[in-house]
């Protein structure tokens, strides 16, 4: 083929020819200068250890040390200059360190390789991610303790095929959310002890003949220990996956809460009102109120579980070592986790601000027969009826009721004691909304004082 | 929530506080300002309409285009400034044509919304990837047939579960991914066809009640017509689904050469010698040559079907008519239309640089037994052995061959016959690789005339 | 590793070791029986081919004839042994028909292979699936414009962001998905007619030496042509992820329009009753209806998807012709396939069966200000303000009814000129609901009248 | 609509209508009768609580415990009718109870419901697939271990981008794969921890006003504790969602070997030799063995991530608590396992079935200028070049030796002196291959003396 057809093709965007798509494609300086300070963080700990090896001599480590401390402040600063020529973080700065110290900087790479030296920034880079998301979780968890605690006994339907069930409090509701944002709690730190050891020394895939101590980086890193094989230190990406599984748990979790907050502030439910700050308005109907955040936080687990898609295709049948195949991962989990860290940040702030509709939740919960199923365990327990007669007469008495056009509290004993004899007038203390939830005493259940319960729990769990 | 905890937790990256973390989220112009010519486009078309059907005087539409050809240029020359405050392209672009020519701009927004206007912004901008597509594909199936057309006769192993089945030709293969990347062809144009409905007109969700003309708009852009319903129009991101799904089906394909090539460079296959461009080196071992773009090319699938999988999950269950989730569309779609072309680009260059190792080719196509089923057939066609028997007395002589460390053309006439007797001299003719492919002429076939006829068949489909 | 060892592992499961392990994970038979039918077909159709070409006997074509549909009886009624020792469909068939023949049935099995052949039947069975969901699609279709014809002047609202924004009719919104399935037609027909080449006769994948005429195995079977390169067709599963990918989004849309029947049918807003059919009750709350089937639809297309992302990375990478990873193909199509018929087939039910509450839809259109926007409009048409200042005037007013706790067209002719001074009494025209949907008359607006038109389109385009 | 038009569309599939799609869709008896066995202890759970805490009779417990086993004897013997009319499991066996035992099976249901029963069953069901796995990876891992610890010295290139780059022992490599299926190991342990917390007596959402006692029954089936929030407990599917997420990561792994096990399989490479039994053969060429299990272990991931991104949308925006929507969290789940199941038997059995062809490793090995880094390493350590100036008098070699046509180790002295004079004949020692890998003794390093400590390391995990 000659190059004025594939030139045609190249055309737009590649009018340059083969070697400007080739820069194109494989030069990762263009997302991976993000992890520029964990890999300075690296070659420090690399190059003190081979100083104390006696690998390098100390006066070599202190001008690479220095060194390297200069282009960190020169690229916090933003001075430094990204060459796409150079390709990658690690050639970027290694030539830099040359330009600074000269010869030295030659004997930096001794004993690793790029191979190793990717892998452990981007773990290093992970790790942050995972210690983010723990912190945000926190948070929101807080903030959502915040609001149990108001409404512990504030008093809501409760839905099962978004049909109104039985009441619940919106304590109770709050706290559903913070065990669902334990358990990702739960995955993170999980994820960040298992991902926690140090490929650093596995050098290209074999790793080194030179005496290096690889406890000594990992120590200075701040892992619990050095990858115990060099093949699978260069080659894993498991920790990149992990992060992005317990992210997907996450952002559902996020979607549901927010799918909740949209039906919510809808005008036919006016559940909750959310705050100006987390929603938009309408020149034109400034009673609007857009639930803007909460939409966008619902698409975020799209967006982290096509990342998690991603990478696990492009590590799909991928033989060892290193190949090159494994560039794309960055990209994906930098786009995961700020999107995580940015849906956690919006949810915390829209919890903390929004304020629920009380009034509007009292009356919700204490319509559509929802004390239904207090009336059949007043049954079971009092007359002591098997449980399906016992709906059997309930359902007798909530058609009685829809026909008259009323709830279950205003049939009169006469009505009820026609249905079933053995009623007395105290099924009317199962019947009240508030008597009902107070009612609900099991482990976990809805009663204030179980909701009041799990909250110090949990008050305990983040001290 | 206070805003002391919550900033705790905004710490790092929100330390604003909760106007921050809601501009963060909720902002598109950091990317939707990729849109500006479409934006302009657009509004260029809306106005000359609206002054067409007498809802704009000739004087405003004069002044709005003359604004707008302005924006477009600071937009060229980068003198633009994009403001986060104002959210996206549209209000930018809005606000800017109101410092330019005041009170007229405010007219251009008549019988219009932001739904509608970001649907055709981003559908023409779609609509270019798919012609940008068709280009990168024509492109690619040309350097193909060149490789093709080159090697029509020469001989290569086809394999089945990576082992030695039956000689092919090297263009027949070839002349696979032309099939695969035609398909991909005809997908891409027939989304293309579908998509191509104008939704500007439909306003906000309901249509309007100026007297716009929407046939007049969608010709102006090239649409083949208005699209029929408005809440479908501002709610329908089919095109970009679609647009993703034939995306992902291309680079699957990209993904199965990239995996051959990467194999066929191997030490141990040397198939193929990939150019210098398309490969990397290594200081210290100069004969080395890494198929980088290879690999990179074949993670691309993952990425686009990742994007693909993000949008699929940011739709499910979403009401009509818009929300902002469908924000998330943009990122997805730029990301894999970016990475299809720059995967196609680089396989085009790739191809057309390549070069077959023939005599390694034809080493390996004339070993392993690969004219065994030649045998077999005939045994079928000459003596008229059933099928499965024929299969029988040719497994006898491969074994008797193996034994002898020997191919099956080296075999004597004595030998063969003591197996079957019918066997005769002429059986030599169908064991040469040669004589195999020559003999494949079903169509579709391996023989070089049958190779050669479907390339003249592409050549004319592409003319 | 001890056979004690592994045995121990696979106990359980696997207690008869490594063979039975193997046969598990190999066998396919269990699942591709649903192509019997398709096999025999392709089988009958390659038998006549070889009579015809003279490769086969008369006779023994004859005989191959008649057992085939020996065999399709047997499997018809029941009585047909699958062997899973003989691992698949086409095997199990074979075996049958030299049970029944002889030795003829071995000459059956020239000029093909496995590879061809279960590309022929899978190629066959997704074809009928594509024309299933062609009518699927078409009474689904059929459905909506029931509903749309008996409620094209019913006024309901028009949401954005779950939050009311303006009044459309129920017929415009039933035609939103008139339009989304309608896409959804066009891409499975596309993807059927892209599909429609016959892989019989590629043979293992070099094609063949005998004279087998291709043309006529294909016309046998339907298909528009054979496919033109033999190492493409047994290594294609483009047709089955181009199905999927058309089943996802019809899934998609099937998502959306389902969580509106779950929201719709909840007590806050009571916009439609499902039919008993379709819901399911409660014994203890005889009021209550579960939206089940509504629910299960829009959980539909995560199989569907999911289905589709097994497929696509199980083809990632595979390099060519046929390798056995392609055997994870079937399972995924048929559930996939089953899943959209069934979830066409409950929504088309539901469709039909379901009951607008036009009272309850009309009342909610008339709240919230949902005319603010004629109003803005009407101030633009008529004392011609610019359009963003005629958003200033609707927005002040909407206040000023909100703070008096009332709606616009409640607001006195005064109260309105003490805005804006132009304002005059035909501005009330425009603030009824019935006014506003009738006035947005544009191509594809909500009018009762554009909404007929369209009615009248998709009746003549389903004719 | 009517039921001719519907009727149509049913046709082929539903041609008793719409009762007969709705139970198509709802009834979940096909799959869920896979729980039966743990619905039973459940439920036997349930009534030994129940009777302890006073709320049934001891005669009733014991009548129910007895018809209790009675069915589940039934189920295992084939003998129990499972019937769609009653839906699923749960309500299979209840009708089951009351044909048997009359009316105190009414009494069972007493606080509880059928949602936190499903909970409960499916995660009993989960938690023995938690198991089944660390079994499974348990056999692998000691496989692996054979393998590595009769290898633990043998030679074979170690790749980067599937090109030789520095030699590495076998031992080391299957070292590489027990380190990753070490982790998922790690994976399943902490979703099995996580996950290990009782739903029932949540009841249906709520909790339950009968005096409960949650601890006794989920230490009587084996939790650490019960659900601490009941409607979190009904709504909560992470602990599927986690194991698919670490099944997937588990089937990447598997993926990746066996893509090695294919190339390696292969003519071209011929590393190891797979056994009979986990391949499969060809009639006509008797010396074939294809790799058929690994091509299948290979696609799985395809399967289980497939399954994961399924369960992923269907959870994405539900609404707290129940929706039905989570019914199909079964399927999917049902068949990762199985697949995950048969997947690592199949791969423990191929390890130990399989035979390393150590001379073709070892010439491989020692082919390609493997040994090109460790002369640069001696270069670096003994005349004490910097790093880069090293890698320049290699290359030189490695060019040098090139053109004549030999390996590094095949120059004189003096060819390397004319390139480098400060090298000595102590130079040779490293050029060996054997000598290379020795040397590569830093932590975790490929040395053999190392990968008999990881081997001894894992061998004491294992224990």
């Amino acid at each position: 083929m000659t190059d004025t057809t594939s030139n045609k093709m190249w055309g737009g965007r590649f009018a340059a020819g083969p070697d400007a798509i080739m820069e194109a494609i494989n030069a990762s300086i263009g997302f991976d200068k993000r992890m520029a300070a964990q890999d300075i963080a690296g070659s420090r700990a690399h190059a003190a250890m081979l100083a104390a090896t006696g690998i390098l001599t100390d006066n070599d480590a202190e001008a690479i040390r220095e060194g390297l401390l200069t282009i960190l402040s020169e690229i916090e600063e933003g001075k430094f200059e990204f060459s796409a020529a150079l390709e990658d973080i690690h050639m970027n700065v290694e030539a830099r360190l040359k330009d600074l110290i000269g010869e030295p900087a030659g004997r930096l790479h001794t004993g690793r390789s790029r191979n190793d030296q990717v892998a452990t920034d981007f773990k290093l880079w992970v790790r942050d991610q995972l210690d983010a998301a723990d912190e945000g979780l926190q948070a929101l968890i807080r903030a959502l303790l915040s609001q149990a605690e108001a409404g512990a006994d504030w008093v809501m339907p409760g839905f099962t095929h978004l049909q109104t069930a039985q009441p619940v409090t919106w304590g109770h509701h709050m706290m559903a959310y913070v065990e669902m944002f334990g358990r990702d709690l739960g995955r993170i730190r999980d994820a960040r002890k298992r991902m926690n050891e140090c490929p650093l020394g596995a050098a290209a895939l074999a790793g080194t003949s030179f005496p290096i101590d690889r406890e000594m980086t990992a120590e200075a890193l701040g892992f619990d220990r050095p990858a115990a094989n060099s093949l699978d230190a260069v080659s894993d990406r498991d920790f990149a996956l992990e992060f992005m599984g317990a992210a997907s748990i996450c952002a559902m979790h996020l979607s549901r809460f927010a799918e909740e907050l949209v039906i919510w502030s809808s005008a036919q439910f006016r559940f909750v009102a959310l705050s100006d700050r987390f929603s938009t308005g309408s020149s034109i109907m400034p009673q609007k109120k857009n639930p803007d955040a909460a939409e966008l936080i619902r698409a975020k687990v799209g967006r982290i579980f096509g990342a998690n898609t991603a990478l696990m295709i492009v590590m799909k049948g991928l033989p060892l070592a290193y190949s090159k195949d494994m560039q794309e991962d960055k990209e994906q989990v930098f786009d995961a986790a700020d999107n995580l860290m940015l849906a956690l940040a919006a949810m915390t702030g829209m919890v903390g601000d929004m304020t629920a509709e009380r009034e509007n939740l009292a009356a919700a919960a204490g319509s559509g027969f929802s004390t239904a199923t207090d009336l059949a365990d007043w049954l079971v327990r009092v007359p002591n009826l098997p449980f399906r007669d016992a709906h059997h007469v309930t359902g007798t008495l909530v058609a009685m009721a829809e026909d008259q056009g009323c709830d279950l509290p205003d049939l009169t004993l006469e009505q009820m004691q026609s249905v079933h004899a053995e009623i007395t007038s105290d099924v009317f203390d199962v019947l009240g909304v508030d008597n009902s939830v107070n009612s609900r005493m099991s482990y976990g259940g809805t009663a204030p004082a179980q909701v009041r319960a799990q909250i110090e729990r949990w008050k305990e769990i983040l001290k």
